[in-house]
This record gives C-alpha cells, structure tokens and sequence, in this order.
C-alpha cells in the first residue's frame, strides 16, 4: 500500500517542487532512458517538461494519435512542445482504436478498449522498441482519490490499484504531480516556463472524444462530435470556467428542417466552474452565448436538431457523461 | 380534398364564432347523440364545452386514463369540468395502452399503438357502446398545417388525410376549432367561461407521459419523467411560457452519489416561448430556476444524476422530443 501525501497549493513552492522532482527523475533514471506518452493535457504536458528538464535526450516522448482528438490537434500539441525545445514524435493510429472500440456501446468497455489500444498494442511497443527502463505518467492527486473511492478507473495510477506495473507492462512507473491538485499541476506549469494556453488548458480526458460520445464511438460519429467541440471552444475560450465540452448522444429526437420531419442528433454542452474537479458546478453562460452556440452547432454539424446545456452540479453529476 | 381556412386571431370574434359553432354542431348531430374524448387540453377541453353548450345531455364526454398522464391529471379534469356544469365519465385503462407500448422504442411506433389503442381498442368500443352518429374532435388549424408538412401524424384529423372516417370508425367527425390557432382557441376558452388556468394550460402531447420518455415508455419510466413533470411544472407554473416539459431520455450518463459512481438517467427540460407551436424560441429563464430545478429533480426523482436545459429555436428542433 502505498500512501500518497497531498501538497496543497497554498504549501507549493513551483520552483523547488521542479528542482525537487527533476532530482527525483534523475536519481531514478540513472543512466537509463525513460519514456512517456504526451495527450497534450497540462499534467502531461508538465510532466514532459520536468521530465525532458531531468533527462534531456534520454527522454523520448510520443504523442499518440488515437482518431479521438480534437481538431488540428495533434499537430498543435507537437508543435507547442518544439516551441519549448521538446521533441516529440506524432504517432498515427487511428485505425488500431476504431478497431478496438467497433461495437462497443458502454462507457467502461470503451475506456478499456482505449486502455488495451494504448497500453497493450501502441504504446507497448513504443516502449519496448525503446529500450527505455521507466515510464513517465501524469497522475495527480485526483485521480487518485476518485479511483479510491470507486469512482473513476484511471489507466494511469496501476501502482495505486496495487497492479505490479513492471511484471504487467516490463518498466518502472514514475509519477512526478501525484501529489498536487490541477492548480498546483497550474502553478507548476507556469514556473517551467509554459505559455498560459498550455497551463490553461481545459482539462480532456483520457478516452478523448470517445468520452464525448454516448454509445458506440465510430470514425462517423467521432467526426460529428468533433465538429461541435470546436464551435463550443471557440464560442467559450473566453469563459472563465474550469472544463468544457459539447457531448453527442445516443438518443434521437424529432427535430424539423426545410418543413420535414427529421429525426435528428442531439448535443449536449457542459461547461463547469471548478477548483479541482471532485465538485463542479454549471458556468453562469449568458442565454445569448447558448443561443448562439445551438445555432452554430445545428448549422455547422449535420443531422444535430437540438442542443442542450447541462445545469446540474457535481454531484449528482460528474464532469463527463461517459 | 378538404381546404380549410384560417381565421386568424385579429378577425376572430369569440362570442359570435362560439354561437356559429353550436348552430353547426346541432345542426350535424340533429336528434342523435355526440361522443367525444376529453384529454384535458385547452382544444379538447374547448371542444367539450362548444358540444356541452349545443347537445346538452345529448353530448357524452369520456376521459381515457391511458397510465400516461400527469399526476392526478385525471381526477382534476373531471373535477374541472364538473364544475362548469358538464359530466364527464372517468375510464380506467392503463392496463391496454401499457400493454400495446411493450417493447417499443420508434417514437412512430409509440404513438400509433396508442393511438390504435385509444381509438380500436377503448375508444372504440365506447362509442359503438354508447350509440352515437358523431365524434367531436378538439383538432386546430397548426395540426393541419403539420400534418399536411408531414411533420406530424396527427390521429384527429383523418378527414385531412383522406381517411373516410365513417367508414374507417363508423361515426362521423365534427372538428369545430379546426379554424383556429391556439390564441383563438384561448380567447374562445375564455369566451365560453373557463377558468383561466384551463384556457391558458400548456399543451400537452396526445401520446401523454410517453412522448416525454424517448425510448420504451415502461410503466416505470412513466413513474419517473411523471415525477420531473411535478418539479418542473411546479417551479414554471408562474413563468409566461407557451409550454413546458421534462422528458427522460434512454441513454444513461455517469455521476456520482454518496461518493460512488451511478450510471444513472438524465431528464431534459424544455420550455417554450411561441404564439402558435409553429416556431418557438427557448424560454430565457434566469440561472437560479434553472440550477433549482436541477437540484430537485435530482433528488426527488430517483436515479437521475443529470438535468439539461434545451436552447435550440424550433426549426430545427420540435417542440416535443419523440
């Protein structure tokens, strides 16, 4: 068992938790080579920073291609790290994803499917073909209290499930943000030296835009939601809010165009205010804002008849639908 | 082929169209006896007391309970109608519409095995039971435009649709509002005496209850979207709104309660600001009814860890979901 001691952002000092866990990193790398996997969210991209800080070229980091992105960005990711002198090779596998995820309508299927894609098949034989003896994660203390609690499954705290992440995966797990919250990973992020868009950065989940989609996550219906992502962050980018998303379900409802009936796609945008993510609450949006954005997503993403803002707290609610 | 005009609501003379009406209404039914089916909205309501005031005894007026209704939806109509002087018989028959639903999902489906259940099966037999010539239908002027747009099937208006009604049911039908829209409708509600929480009642769906579930309307799902229709009908009751509702949706979201997970169930709201059902906007409510609503339905409605607001115009929604 393995207890893990939380740093609250009011005890943080950025600078020396960096010079802290870049010795870390190092004591433990040694002269080995670590590798990671980038999602482009601020707690992996702050672990690649600290980490490519610590290792320099001994860090090899992958950015994962999975089909699930948003818009344009596995391009921007990459190109934000080379920005910051971090080199990061585009992995493209779509194809790999869609496969495991054909058929699966269940929220804990799908996650599995994308851990297995990632871990088993993609990432696995990155690693391997590395040679590297340790694996970078970004893991913050949330996760590891929701999996504790029951309430998520985090493909990326195996140690803290008691999993023997060398016998399973054949390399060592370091997790340098276990123990801040997102406004420390935040505070952290600022101090290396990461523009604001990058520490800023709504947080997006593991699964990515299977997470957004309620039921079977397909190229078809990936596409669709990806579309009415990128209204909802241009029409919120500049909301305070903590996390947002435009979410596509399963459910069809009547909806009327051109004077027919049509029995259409609904999206469903949830924007949360939030310090930490174990509770949330809706943003305060102006209606013209929700107007608005349901006109954009019913014109620019085919078949969509009817958008809705979620306006309950977590809990009841999480911060994903699925 | 039957045309019919529109009297719109400017050239609408409540007193001397209800005196027309009976005329017409005696007139047809001459010394024979009238049937009609009173659901409990404003048209129907409307039609029955049109009839009441022209038949008299000679009019019989059945409220149906299809399991479908709002709480204590039947006895207060029966109640409501008894106080303006005319009898209305009260049928238990959720049994038969529950039983017809079974296993349906298509909301096409849906409606017409009520539909069929209604008119085949309960109705039906109450008419030829209760031997009279003519059937008094509450049918509007939108209904036709819909219809004959092909967005909506409408059971009440088979005359438009070219169904020989006497033939198809054996009666004949008299739809005396088929003129109007729901603002004339309202203004000859008042007209006639009504109270004003019966001529200004928001609509409600011929399909009841069901068309608020998408997916298999279940006599426990009947149970909970009736109890989101309680809350949401309690806290807009006194918004100036042309209608509004609470619909269960089929898919399941994750949240969270007494720090577990639930994949639990998801209520929208809807509530519509329009003159005449054809176009309608979202109702601007403020922030706080939506956040209360939210907190009600979530812990008065069992399971439901996620409440919705729909922000999308009609077109390209509908007013209804299923």
């Amino acid at each position: 068992m393995i207890t893990v001691r939380e740093i609250q952002s009011d005890d943080l000092n950025p600078q020396a938790f960096i010079e802290e866990q870049c010795r870390l990193i190092s004591e433990q790398v040694g002269a080995s080579k670590a590798v990671n996997a980038l999602s482009g969210g601020v707690d992996s991209s702050v672990t690649t920073l600290l980490a490519h800080r610590a290792l320099g070229s001994r860090l090899l980091t992958y950015f994962i291609d999975n089909g699930l992105m948003r818009e344009g960005e596995p391009e921007s990711v990459v190109l934000a790290m080379k920005d910051l002198g971090v080199p990061v090779k585009l992995v493209d596998a779509p194809r790999e994803f869609f496969s495991a995820l054909k058929g699966k309508t269940d929220p804990e299927e799908k996650r599995q499917a994308i851990t297995d894609t990632f871990y088993k098949t993609v990432f696995g034989r990155l690693v391997k073909e590395s040679g590297a003896s340790h694996l970078l994660q970004g893991t913050i203390y949330t996760d590891v209290e929701e999996t504790v609690a029951g309430i998520k499954r985090q493909h990326n705290i195996l140690a803290q499930l008691g999993i023997d992440t060398e016998a399973a995966f054949g390399y060592k797990v370091i997790e340098p943000l276990i123990q801040l919250r997102k406004t420390g990973v935040r505070a952290v992020g600022q101090a290396l030296g990461m523009p604001e868009n990058m520490y800023h950065r709504p947080p997006f989940p593991g699964p990515a835009l299977a997470a957004r989609v309620i039921g079977e996550a397909t190229p078809e219906r990936i596409a669709l939601v990806r579309k009415a992502t990128v209204v909802v962050e241009e029409e919120l980018s500049e909301i305070e809010a903590f996390q947002y998303m435009a979410i596509l379900h399963e459910d069809r409802v009547t909806g009327i165009r051109h004077a027919k009936r049509e029995y259409g796609f609904q999206i469903e945008i949830r924007c949360w205010d939030s310090r930490d993510a174990v509770t949330a609450s809706p943003t305060r949006l102006t209606f013209e804002l929700l107007r608005r954005m349901a006109d954009r997503v019913t014109s620019e993403v085919p078949g969509v008849v009817s958008v809705t803002y979620n306006v309950t707290t977590k809990p009841p609610s999480t911060i994903e639908a699925v």
